[in-house]
């Protein structure tokens, strides 16, 4: 069994329309919902999407071999340096619900990790009260964690070492359940992209964290960092040379970082897997997405993250079954 | 032959003294010189170093087997935004002074590398000046290039592929000298620590070039990007995956970049030669530097780059040829 746990939901465009309505009259208009039926949902994740190599959602998990998808908001599209705060509220509760309208239409394929409303115009300790509603109340399984709710602006939020964010790493032990760090979007004028923005994020939040107290104050903390951690593992050595030259916590923090393996060549899962081990490693494939194109070399979508799994030859049968399945349900406890 | 194209002058404490004076004064005190004897600049690269493994540059260079190194100022003393710009103008002039004394002291082990006056404070067309001063009458082979004169700071540095860095581009194919693309340091209150702000602007600087015409318009411009290029190698899927989608000239700017070797794992090394080819890897250590502690496994210094080039069992003695001095000799036309 394959269980992705980086999966984004494909909800109809009345989302964004209505987030769009939000962002025109900044919340004047009042919160509003978004009308869509229960037909609209499954339509759009059986629509084939000309983006996405004109094959829909569920056909891209087919392929895949992706029998149980983790599915969370699309993160560029979170919009947390927008304001109002109340606009940010509304959409969030607005997308949670429809990603849990979305698990119970697909009880089989999909299970619900949140975003919450994270703003730095309001206190995280507000803000995790949509957690619990999201994990107690709609069954989600997890939540998703932007390490950047500036989105490239100023002030800038501080970094995941800060205490600023010991409100979410409390309700996240609490709860028990793993939160994807997952930043948005970038804010214009932006020297990076939103993409490379995820990557510039997971790299700084995992730096920040090794710095830091957060996993001796939280010792049964679960944080998975999206692809494959930014440049971490590539630059590894510049930080066990760092190690090695001065006496540091950081080594042990390290080695409690989870990670997902959406990375789209064989080649930087392998590093991936060999630089931070088996049991640290969560099949991600976020399908579909940015990888949705087929490689014309090979045929494949570059995002089939199982091909590149398949095709290391050093890993045995029990390493890929905890790749596939069993990491995602040690650190998801709330699968079972 | 070992030709490290990486690597740092080891100046006499003199010159930061100096430097710390033009902060000190803002420049009111005027430009001054720093004073140092031959004997003080032989002797610093002699000096046991305790934050680098009690060995000094020359012994680093002898244990790995670096018979010529390229040097260029420490990138994070570098001060790029601070003001006003005459400090700066006065303290690059300095400090590439004593790199070129350095290398008539070792003409053997050294060559120079030159850093530019870049800040954000004059105009890119006026900095270029001691790029000219240095090649020509100082027998420089090539230019450090700051990505970020800002150091994280705003106003931000428009990215690499913005008409801005024209100037640069123009004198550096004029005198075909290449550019080592490494940033300096990162103003607080700064999420990033510099040594990460050297990962996430050359990541930032080869996007930025991909998404331009740069290339278009220097077919010989010859930039290198340090560390190994940040986080993109590591992440050439997404891109990959992005061109399969998108119409663009990216991929035809990416062969054209080069890299330089300085990652601390032969994982690492492995996965920069196998998605960039060999032809486009310069070997560099930045040897003694931030990777100057014994890795207790081995016993071998983590920035020992040839151990992990040894033990690369695919490739031949001519890539070794390559990596090793035919693709710096290539690079840095000036060498020979």
């Amino acid at each position: 069994m394959i269980i992705d746990v980086h999966g984004h939901v494909s909800p109809p465009n009345a989302l964004y329309a209505y987030q769009a309505g939000l962002l025109h009259a900044r919340g004047a208009h009042g919160r509003g919902r978004v009308r869509i039926s229960d037909d609209d949902i499954v339509a759009s994740h059986h629509a084939k999407n000309p983006n996405f190599g004109n094959i829909s959602h569920i056909e891209h998990l087919d392929e895949a071999g992706i029998d149980l998808q983790l599915i969370s908001p699309r993160p560029f599209t979170l919009m947390h340096s927008e304001g109002p705060a109340e606009i940010i509220d509304w959409f969030t509760e607005e997308t949670n619900d429809i990603i849990y309208r979305t698990t119970q239409l697909f009880p089989e394929r999909f299970r619900g990790v949140c975003s919450l409303p994270q703003t730095l115009l309001t206190d995280p300790a507000s803000q995790v009260r949509e957690l619990y509603r999201c994990i107690n109340e709609l069954g989600f399984v997890g939540a998703m964690l932007n390490p950047d709710p500036a989105e490239g602006g100023v002030p800038t939020a501080p970094g995941l070492g800060d205490r600023y964010w010991y409100p979410f790493y409390e309700a996240l032990c609490e709860l028990d359940v793993p939160a994807l760090i997952h930043s948005a979007s970038c804010r214009a004028p932006a020297r990076e992209s939103y993409t490379l923005h995820f990557i510039t994020e997971e790299t700084i939040g995992i730096a920040s964290l090794l710095n830091s107290d957060v996993y001796r104050d939280f010792p049964d903390l679960k944080l998975i960092f999206s692809h494959g951690g930014g440049a971490i593992p590539y630059q590894l050595g510049r930080f066990k040379a760092f190690w090695a030259m001065h006496e540091s916590s950081a080594e042990e923090s390290f080695s409690k970082i989870m990670f997902e393996t959406c990375l789209y060549t064989r080649e930087s899962i392998e590093l991936l897997i060999r630089s931070v081990g088996v049991n640290a490693c969560l099949f991600g494939s976020e399908k579909p997405g940015t990888g949705s194109a087929r490689n014309p070399e090979t045929g494949r979508f570059f995002d089939d993250i199982g091909y590149y799994i398949e095709g290391i030859e050093w890993l045995s049968a029990s390493d890929k079954l905890a790749l596939y399945e069993g990491n995602a349900r040690r650190a998801f406890s709330r699968l079972s």
